[in-house]
């Protein structure tokens, strides 16, 4: 018998068990993905927004089978084969769908140079900031050392909304800023159930922006049921998860 | 009095004082730099590399000079205003260059989207892996942490050696992956000198590498001389530095 989170449910559910239904044809691009990795949820939406052909490809990174170690050496998803070529890393993979499809549209990035500086300086706030500390307020079992990652993220979250130009981060436009916290929005209720986070909280104009981006089409067709995620999550709350970025939180490290 | 990190040396020495010397006049971009900050280096290598016109600035970010902060609210250095804009990160304003100037040759990122996503892969392992072992090593007092910090340098080091395919890491063409290292190893005299790192011990094909980038016109025309440095390294070596890096190597987070 392996680590338990070798034991996840295996398959996407809901809307998202339709997208991968219709993404099996082989194509130039495969996407190794996990249903229930947020990181891989966001190459997926970008995926999906663009319309990009891509094929599906469903995989447990608990398990490091040699086939997917041989593709992304991290043995992370979410990962890409094109080419012949293997290529990893959540945002990485995003800007790379922008730059290998440029006639795949909308892009995600924004075409002004100003503009996409802005968009990569969010993007590093987004990953430096409000992923660390939604994943050690997940992890964490002290109260006081809760309650300081809670008010970290609630402060990551508010530097986020005061440049929320409305309704999306750009204005009418969807774009990677969005992309890169939608999975975690969607994935909210589970420090809501456990932790005291709540959207409105954090701000209201948080809220107002969370319940649309949860909405949007591509979000919601990459989004699995609850009752399989909470398996995975209730190992996160009591901090015996075994993935590579819960050991990282565990051990005061960047997330890999 | 202020903390100790505002008495710095004011000025870049040796050959990085004559080129800020020829970047006085007013210009569009305006380049906010530190003579000794190694993430400011980055940045400065890439607007000498390509000739992109710049106005030279000198900031001392432990000040927090309220000018400074409405520009860049983190107050950190590197940091660039165009067009009205302020823009901060080194390796995001690195890309900036890339997209705002795109006439000015070389391009230091990769044309083709494969090496692109390639180029960003290692950026990735050096932001992740190579700057948080450095800075661990240079600040951390046990010896046993020193040590461990030294074997995580020379993994991460070693990861990268692996890829390089020579001279440079993308071959004869100079880029972002190796301006985003060089600061470090024009630097890497302290860590010989204080903690017992060596080129030759993380691999003889980084030892020639590291000899190569430093003697690179463009690093050697953005570096200033040791003896001011070694005062601001002293702080590093008996960590008291004040700085946001410093700071949050102190407190096991994600560097700023």
């Amino acid at each position: 018998m392996g680590i338990p989170d070798e034991q996840i449910y295996p398959y996407a559910t809901a809307a998202a068990a339709k997208t991968v239904a219709k993404h099996q044809e082989p194509q130039n691009l495969v996407f190794y993905s996990g249903w229930f990795c947020p990181f891989a949820q966001r190459a997926w939406i970008s995926l999906e927004e663009r319309g990009i052909p891509y094929q599906y490809n469903e995989i447990n990174p608990y398990k490091k089978e040699p086939h997917f170690l041989a593709i992304n050496p991290k043995g992370l998803v979410p990962a890409v084969e094109y080419k012949g070529k293997a290529l990893y890393e959540s945002l990485i993979l995003c800007e790379f769908f922008e730059d290998a499809f440029p006639n795949y549209k909308p892009n995600l990035l924004p075409l002004d140079p100003v503009d996409r500086a802005l968009a990569r300086i969010w993007l590093d706030h987004i990953t430096k900031t409000f992923i660390p500390s939604i994943h050690r307020l997940l992890q964490v079992q002290e109260a006081s050392k809760q309650a300081e990652a809670l008010q970290d993220l609630y402060q990551s979250i508010r530097k986020l909304t005061d440049n929320i130009k409305g309704p999306y981060f750009f204005g009418e436009k969807f774009s990677l800023v969005d992309i890169a916290v939608a999975p975690w929005i969607v994935r909210d209720w589970v420090v809501e159930e456990h932790r005291g986070y709540k959207r409105i909280d954090a701000s209201p104009k948080w809220k107002e922006y969370a319940e649309l981006v949860e909405k949007r089409d591509s979000v919601v067709n990459t989004s699995s049921l609850r009752e399989h995620q909470i398996e995975i999550y209730g190992r996160y709350l009591r901090d015996e998860a075994q993935s590579e970025a819960a050991k990282a939180i565990r051990a005061g490290r960047v997330i890999p």
